[in-house]
C-alpha cells in the first residue's frame, strides 16, 4: 500500500514565533506524525501551498486539482485549513478513480492537546477502506463533501 | 452513528510513578483523546479490565467475548495491549453483525510522542467504513487478525 | 514560604483558534504549571492584564507598579510578554523590600516544546534566593533588566 | 557563564517500550530541554549512570564524588532518581568551592505533564544564584540535603 501525502497549509501546520511576527505555516506535521505512529506503508509528502486556507484562490483550487489529477496514487490524503477544507474538496470531484481525503487540525500540531494525529489516524484508515471518491475526516467522522459544514463556535465539523 | 469503546488494560493506559512502584494502568485514555479531538458522535466507556495484556487467561477472554456480544452497539472500539491483541482479536470471531475494531500504543498515551491519538482516529475511522467483522487498527493500517502479529523489535504491526 | 504570581499576558498564555480569530491570551498558564510540579509552598494567582505586551501603555504599567506595591508578599513572580518585559522590569524598580522575578516564554505554554515550564521553575528559585530587587528569569539565566536585551532572531534574552 | 551537567538516571531520562521490556533509562533528557529552553550559557552534558537510583552502591557513590570533584566547572548540576536523591546529595558535601544542585523528575520527561523542565530549570537558577555548597532543587523549593526527604504518597520533597 502506499498513500501520497499533499500538505497544503492550514492550522495543523501553524507555528508560532512571537507578537511580531505572528503564527505561520512551517513544516507539514503529517512526517513527524507519521514517524511518532511508525507506520506500515509506503508515502511521499508534497507541500502544495503554505497558505491560510482563507487566502486561497480559485487559481491555487485549479493549480491543486492538476497536481492530484497527475499524481499516479490511488491513494491520497490532503491536510488543509478547516475553514475552506470543504471548498477544496469539492473541486477535487472531477478525479475519478483516486480515494481522496482530506483533514487538518483546529490547534496545530505542535500543541500537546491538538486533534492533528487523531484526525490524521482517521483519514489514513478512511483513505485505504473506502471507494474512490472524494471524502472528509474531522471530528472523527467521516463526510460527503456536499453534506458537512464547519461550525466554528463548536470547532467541530457537522451534518449540513 | 454510536460507538461504544471498551478499554481492556495495555500500554495504551499506563501511568507512571517511580522505581519502587512502577508503571500501572490508569483510567481509559479514550476519554482525553475524544475530548481533545470534538468528536461528533455519541459514545460509551467501559472499562473493563486494567491488566497488563500479557497477563490475560482464557477466563479474561471468555468474559470480554460475553461483554461485547452483550453490547448493544453495532460499532465496538477496544484498546487492548499490544502483546497478544492478535490473540484476543481472533477470539471474537464468533461475533457476527458487529463491527469491532481492536487498537492500542506503543507508548503510553501520556508521552508526547506517543502513537495513542492517532491509533484511536485510525480505529474510529475503520469501525465506520468497514463492514461487519473484527479487524485490528495499528501502524496505519487495517489488518485482517489472522493475518498480522507484532515484530516487537520495530515496533510495528505486520503482515504476517 | 509563599509566592505570588502576576499573569500580565504574553505569548505564555496564548492559546489558539484558528484563522479567523487567530491566538489571543487565555488563562494563566502558571496553575497547570504549579500542579505538574507539585509545588510544596504557598501561592496566589493574580491575572492582571490580558494583553499583548507590545500593547501595554503607560498607563498600564502604572497600575501594575501600584498592584505589586500593595501586594503584602515578599516574594512576587511576573509572567509577562517578551517584547516589553525589561521595560516593564525597570519601571518596577522603584518597590524595594521584595524580590520581583519576571519571565515568561517564548513559545505558549500549551505547545509540547514550550519553554514556559523551564522559565518558571527558573523564576520561582530565582525569587527564593535571591536578595529584594527585580530581575529577569530568561534562557536559564538571571539578568538585571538594565543590561539584557531580547534577540529577537536567536529568540534569546543575551547581554546588553 | 558555564555550568557542567551529569545525568546520574532516575525517572528523568525514563524511556517506556513495552510489558516484556518495561521501563528503563534513555538518554539524558537534559538536552532537549536546554534546547526547548534556547539557554544562554555554556555547557557539557556528562551521562555518568543509567541505572535505577534504587540500585546504586557505595561503589557507585564514591566514584560519582570522584567525577565531579575532579571537574573544573563551578557550577554543576546533577539529575538523579528522587528515591536516593538526598543520600548522594549528602555524599557530594565533602566538595568545597563548587555550588552543586541536584534535582529530577516525579515523571520521565517524556510525559506531557512531567515536572522535568521545570525543576530543570530550578536548578540551573539555583546554581547560578547560590553560594558553594549542596543542594536539592525540587518540588520549586531549594532544599539542604540534610533537611529534606522525599514523601512518596505526596509525590513531593517536604522538610525533614
Amino acid at each position: 500500500m502506499k498513500i501520497n501525502f499533499f500538505a497544503i497549509g492550514g492550522t495543523i501546520d501553524k507555528v508560532y514565533f512571537d507578537a511580531l511576527s505572528q503564527y505561520h505555516v512551517g513544516s507539514p506535521a503529517i512526517e513527524t506524525i507519521l514517524k511518532d505512529a511508525r507506520v506500515n506503508f509506503e508515502y511521499e509528502i508534497t507541500s502544495l501551498l503554505k497558505k491560510d486556507s482563507l487566502d486561497m484562490t480559485p487559481t491555487d483550487r485549479k493549480s491543486i486539482l492538476e497536481a492530484i489529477s497527475n499524481d499516479p496514487a490511488q491513494f491520497i490524503v490532503i491536510t488543509h485549513g478547516t475553514d475552506t477544507m470543504v471548498e477544496t474538496a469539492i473541486s477535487l470531484k472531477p478525479i475519478k478513480n483516486k480515494t481522496i481525503v482530506l483533514t487538518g487540525a483546529m490547534e496545530p500540531a505542535k500543541f500537546k492537546s491538538s486533534d492533528a494525529a487523531f484526525n490524521l489516524g482517521s483519514a489514513i484508515a478512511a483513505v485505504q477502506t473506502l471507494p474512490p471518491g472524494v471524502y472528509i475526516a474531522m471530528s472523527g467522522r467521516i463526510f460527503d463533501p456536499e453534506k458537512v459544514s464547519k461550525n466554528r463556535e463548536d470547532k467541530q465539523f457537522q451534518d449540513k
